[in-house]
């Protein structure tokens, strides 16, 4: 049902245990457990398998088997997450890797689709997409977790097949490069206030409600007060908040992360750098 | 924050240790574990600890104590829900009773709520508010899981201070009845239709998505498989069918209920019966 453009494509369930059990996650997050670090110490059989969060060791097989090496190696991965946030139809991509970004310009390009570039954040690690040498995220929402919603798979299919057209057409020479790419750029994340106990003593304000990608100006309404008063944001205008009010973040204490949109003209270190992993992968 | 109308207000965390992990329950349903069968066995001691379901414990702890007889005994529960399904803000009913009759036909006299009644589906049983010889549910949505939204609150703050101000008015003798209660009698559910191995191969058609409440007719369009063809509704004109596409239910085959449309007029049994639990209370 999906149209490949002729790539080989491996589709994989990433945390089928825990989907099965109705959850995010059974031990730890997997889209924080691709750390090097972690990856590293299991392959050297540092951790007693009595402690190892089965989340750590679903990252590794996963590594092992489909990343640099594996005997299901691929060169480019592409993880597909829903979000209870109103992040539409969008990409997330990790850091600045010049492949990561001509494939997210040829996207763009297509479609239109807002892109969230996630760097810098040391609360924030560990990403499956991280693990492989290319790759992104396709995020679409919102929508409830274990919810099936046509709109949200019709989106979600429309940008895979437009990622695996990227790849095929820049595979072949003929990918067209839009002039800039677009990327809202992560600064940090806000939690919601807190009563010191650290219970939340507030929610999001009904106005920021679902008014993710809207840029913010000083004094616009955050949240509200169980009492009716409003907290509202002091920063600089035109800050764009994202993932507001997402479940799987409530955790993480993020209410939402804030970003600047900046336009980078396209590069041809990323046009390169895409080619050569997709003609060695 | 709520206005209690002068009732003495006992409010509990359904499953705390659920809530803590971030799922709707642990080992089991817990608003499916509060069949008497299940409970007396508990209360028996018949059922070895390492086989007893931590849901079932939870019911029958709670009943132990804020259920008839208990130290905090209640004599009107209210169970608060929220859904993934677009059933605004809606009361759910529980068989017969009289008294849940009276209760509910005051608020929907009020605030003109919409009530599901669920009766006599044998696959569906063991509902907290049967333990009790008084209640209701509050059902709000849609909203996901795990996410707090304004909307949502309010709706739920709205319809649970209107329960409390019926049963304040009610024991003080001044509650004023409508003549009728307006109920969706349960006749049965719809699963998604599913492959030889089982797992559902269609999703619900669009038209269905967040249709809640609306009365459906025969060919409408109910599901969509991935090949794009269309599985329509076969059946009367006129059921109503409600839970569309809610999360939870998806593991009990529940892909949508049917109801029908029912006016009831008011009946002085309830009224009394109504007076009578909330004097005894």
């Amino acid at each position: 049902m999906i149209q490949t453009h002729g790539c080989e494509v491996l589709p994989v369930i990433g945390n089928p245990d825990a989907y099965a059990e109705g959850c995010r996650y059974l031990d730890r997050d997997l889209n924080r457990s691709f750390r090097p670090d972690l990856l590293q110490q299991v392959g050297a059989e540092q951790i007693p398998s009595s402690k190892l969060d089965r989340e750590v060791q679903r990252a590794f097989d996963l590594v092992s088997r489909y990343g640099i090496g594996g005997i299901d190696a691929c060169g480019v991965v592409i993880d597909l997450h829903s979000t209870t946030s109103s992040m539409g139809n969008s990409l997330v991509v990790y850091g600045r890797r010049p492949a990561d970004l001509a494939l997210a310009a040829l996207v763009q390009g297509r479609l239109g689709l807002p892109i969230y570039l996630h760097e810098a954040d040391q609360a924030q690690q560990g990403f499956l997409v991280e693990s492989w040498p290319c790759g992104l995220v396709i995020e679409v929402g919102p929508v409830p977790q274990m919810v099936r919603h046509h709109k949200i798979l019709t989106q979600t299919r429309l940008a895979l097949e437009a990622v695996l057209e990227a790849c095929s057409d820049a595979l072949a020479g003929r990918a067209r490069y839009p002039r800039q790419l677009v990327v809202h750029r992560h600064l940090g994340s806000l939690d919601l206030p807190r009563s010191q106990s650290g219970s939340p003593d507030a929610f999001l304000h009904p106005l920021r409600q679902g008014s993710d990608w809207q840029p913010l100006r000083d004094g616009d309404p955050l949240f509200l007060k169980a009492d009716g008063s409003c907290i509202a944001y002091e920063g600089a205008d035109g800050l764009v908040p994202l993932f507001i009010n997402e479940a799987a973040y409530a955790e993480k204490s993020i209410a939402l992360s804030l970003t600047l949109r900046e336009c980078w003209p396209l590069s041809l270190e990323w046009t390169e750098a895409f080619q050569a992993q997709l003609s060695a992968g």
